[in-house]
């Protein structure tokens, strides 16, 4: 069953009309998000994902209104209501309701949250792969704030989906970022290497398990800035996301990357085990 | 009387709940708005903000769910039944109402408005000019587009009024760009400068009214890039948007800029005959 909550209590249905349009989110985008992913009843790595909520909030200086303990029996309870054991628990928090002005309002933020089964992966991308677009990085320079502000993610996502790939890989100044809803990595003669988690990218909480994965393996595992042409000469290269778990790429723009997948699948197998 | 509209219908009053979790402005900020201001019964340059506003929304991909025409008569409708002759007309449209995924929803984009009497500016600012700060404009590429993407913008306003400054004004690469919700002006050797219409900055329409009154008055006005530096060595300066008209600049940081302001009041009272 679907479950939605809205300041302070569950909706009767998650289509509810529930947000007056002065809301800090409808108007602004002035607030931040998290999705955690529950597996057999156990949410993925909740702490991992609440320690990120609180640093998002933190650097939009956004006063949570709930207390950490009250966040987790909130989900634990909206998770227990769905009846199911596999979903993807959505929430967010803005900075509440108020005549519109750019000025932070002297008002309670407001926390809402969708919790309805997980979104699966279409087995046929997680054993062959996806193709990726690379696209300019043209987002804020905060991106590790994981902020409502998603339009130039939701703009490259779509391009990307329009020319037959997956994900958009974004670049700055030359640089590889990450995806326009995920991480990257690329393999290259046995060491993996990811983007270093700065202020431009998303430190994901997938990425996070890849690197714990990676030592519990014994992979070498690098944090380094890496261009375009590292990328179209990778041995193996796969994006990390919570709803997209751990998919290899297999073609950038209209180069072909290798799909042995060696290492790929290796951790793609440890990482089911986590959440079993 | 505040009046307010969502999704074809005016709603009993403003803070009427009528917007369901999974709106693509709740979620992603995946919309683009205007604010315009109605000056004895008239919008004024309604024109140009509509061509923005379907500038903004080809930009984003999104199909506006309303022609020219009916957009017209919805705002017109609207002020009418405020019973106002001064009111500022706040309009956003989002792709709509979908199951949150990145990727553009199948469905049709929902317009919002509110309608309340225009925030009065005070005369104190108007005569002697505001206080601003400089920050970094860590914003994305696209400003041109006026989206619902504001948490920068909002986190540098509010930046600056922790330091009692009235606007912050934005520095990209070493260049001034624009204020938080504002254009800036410039005023040197009798000539008045103002950053090129990139796609860094927002395209203000009190900005283009000022270009318009400029030629009528045959003041000197360019686009041009330039420094902090420059701008504290200004003769003048001020500050432009829709709800702010012209604010004269007495301070930046803590330097102080003179307050002759010849050239400026000239144009407020030019502005202020536009709009009567």
């Amino acid at each position: 069953m679907e479950i939605a909550f809205y300041n302070g209590e569950f909706l009767q249905e998650v289509d509810e009309k529930i947000i007056p349009i002065q809301e800090r989110g409808h108007q602004f985008g002035d607030g931040v998000y998290e999705v955690v992913r529950v597996y057999n009843n156990k949410p993925f790595m909740l702490e991992e994902h609440l320690d990120r909520f609180q640093k998002s909030a933190e650097a939009i200086l956004l006063q949570l209104p709930y207390t950490r303990q009250e966040l987790t029996e909130i989900i634990d309870q909206g998770v227990k209501r769905s009846q199911e054991k596999n979903v993807d628990v959505y929430f967010q928090v803005t900075r509440g309701i108020a005549p519109r002005l750019h000025l932070f309002p002297n008002t309670k933020a407001v926390f809402s949250m969708t919790i309805k089964p997980s979104r699966p992966i279409d087995p046929a991308k997680k054993e062959s792969g996806v193709a990726v677009l690379l696209l300019e990085d043209e987002r804020w320079k905060n991106c590790y704030i994981k902020s409502l502000n998603l339009l130039p993610n939701v703009i490259a996502k779509q391009h990307a989906a329009s020319r037959g790939c997956d994900e958009a890989i974004l670049v700055k100044d030359g640089s590889i970022t990450e995806g326009s809803s995920s991480n990257l990595f690329v393999i290259k003669d046995g060491t993996i290497y990811t983007t270093p988690a700065t202020k431009g990218i998303l430190h994901g909480i997938t990425r996070l398990a890849v690197f714990q994965l990676a030592e519990k393996m014994e992979l070498p595992i690098k944090e380094q800035h890496f261009t375009e042409e590292f990328l179209l000469q990778a041995d193996e290269a796969f994006i990390t996301s919570t709803t997209q778990e751990i998919l290899p790429i297999n073609k950038v723009d209209e180069f072909e990357i290798p799909t042995h997948y060696t290492i790929t699948k290796k951790l793609q197998n440890e990482f089911l085990k986590l959440t079993k």
